[in-house]
């Protein structure tokens, strides 16, 4: 069976998260809105599932966290207990709160106004950020990546959770450059987890490939150089 | 076995939905910050599982979500079948999102702030909360509900979703009165919705009881009266 996954075709965003647990699977699967006329498809398939999802023969399930947390029971990217599969989950919805605060970087005042309309509330809360969200975020991961051992988040084993943290570290250095170099000596650990991450060979080949979009200022790390000081 | 939730007692907060969850359900619980030196055996156990939780002999599960996910299967408030208890996530899931939402009506800025220091950003956030954000996911919501019959969000049996949704529509009447009264007239179903829940012979009798915290301005839902014209 072919995934099929649905989501803005010029952006990594949310849908990032997903496509690395796939590719790092080696999953079959199509990035329906990236192929021809896939907008459309994509803009279909929405109006379709707007209300209760068909169950079957289809299942279509959304939201993040929710996706990755079928697809590590099923491509053992998570703990095989239920209490590991909580646990590796509820790691990933405080990631997706992490998420949502990057975006509020750079939409304060709410995501339906343009950058330019919010831009000195942007200033502060990308202050705000840096000094308190960042250190709170990564040094809870920094402290448990420590704690089980300094190879992956929950121990010797892969999780979705470690390949988010991989896109957490890149996005914040391609959105916050210097502000992440001077970050990055509080982070040892999670800077090689990246590195880690980045140098398994299914990932490194998606991220050599097409496949991967380039971050850009329609996604959630968007680099604005007022904001990086 | 006694369930304990560990969660701010002066607030309802994100712990809120779990209580109506354990409510409904009639499951044995403590809500142990609300006890005698309630606080600090709060404190002693985010300290305890700051790192890796113990899996045994205790289950240990945080992000209100998975709570949810773990209690709706346990307590039939969520479908039987893995499609199902899915899709009531996901619904679960964009009702987090939304909660966050309202927290940053009055904290635009970012949380570590005091809303005092964030108030003219407060006011553009909330023109936009209510403008952009409230219709398109109550919306959301009143057609799914409209959609499935009606009574509950996924058809005739309650699911920890609609007690979710309860919550919402008690705050939002609680945090913005004048605005919430004039929206009301876009959304009977989930107004009835509101009414069918708070009527639950459990939900009743948890309401009437001092262990529903009011609301206050410690918590999710604030009442500010600059943000409610």
């Amino acid at each position: 069976m072919k995934y099929e996954l649905y989501y803005w075709p010029e952006i990594q965003g949310r849908g990032e998260y997903v496509r690395l647990a796939l590719e790092e699977a080696g999953a079959a699967y199509v990035d329906v809105a990236r192929g021809p006329r896939g907008t459309a498809a994509m803009m279909k398939m929405m109006d379709a599932h707007e209300g209760t999802p068909p169950f079957a023969p289809r299942l279509v399930i959304g939201q993040t966290a929710n996706i990755l947390l079928y697809l590590g029971a099923r491509h053992a990217l998570a703990p095989k207990t239920e209490a590991g599969k909580l646990w590796v989950h509820q790691l990933q919805l405080t990631i997706a709160d992490l998420v949502l605060e990057v975006h509020d970087t750079h939409h304060p005042l709410g995501p339906s106004l343009y950058y330019e309309d919010a831009r000195p509330a942007a200033k502060k809360r990308t202050a705000e950020f840096w000094s308190e969200r960042v250190p709170k975020y990564l040094g809870y991961f920094e402290q448990l990546l420590a704690g089980n051992g300094g190879t992956y988040v929950t121990g010797r084993r892969l999780t979705y959770v470690d390949l988010s943290l991989f896109q957490i570290v890149a996005g914040l250095r391609y959105a916050f450059p210097r502000r992440m170099k001077a970050f990055e000596a509080d982070i040892p650990g999670l800077v090689g987890l990246h590195d880690r991450v980045a140098a398994r060979p299914n990932i490194k080949a998606y991220l050599a490939s097409e496949r991967r979009i380039a971050f850009n200022e329609q996604g959630i790390f968007r680099r604005y150089k007022e904001l990086d000081i």
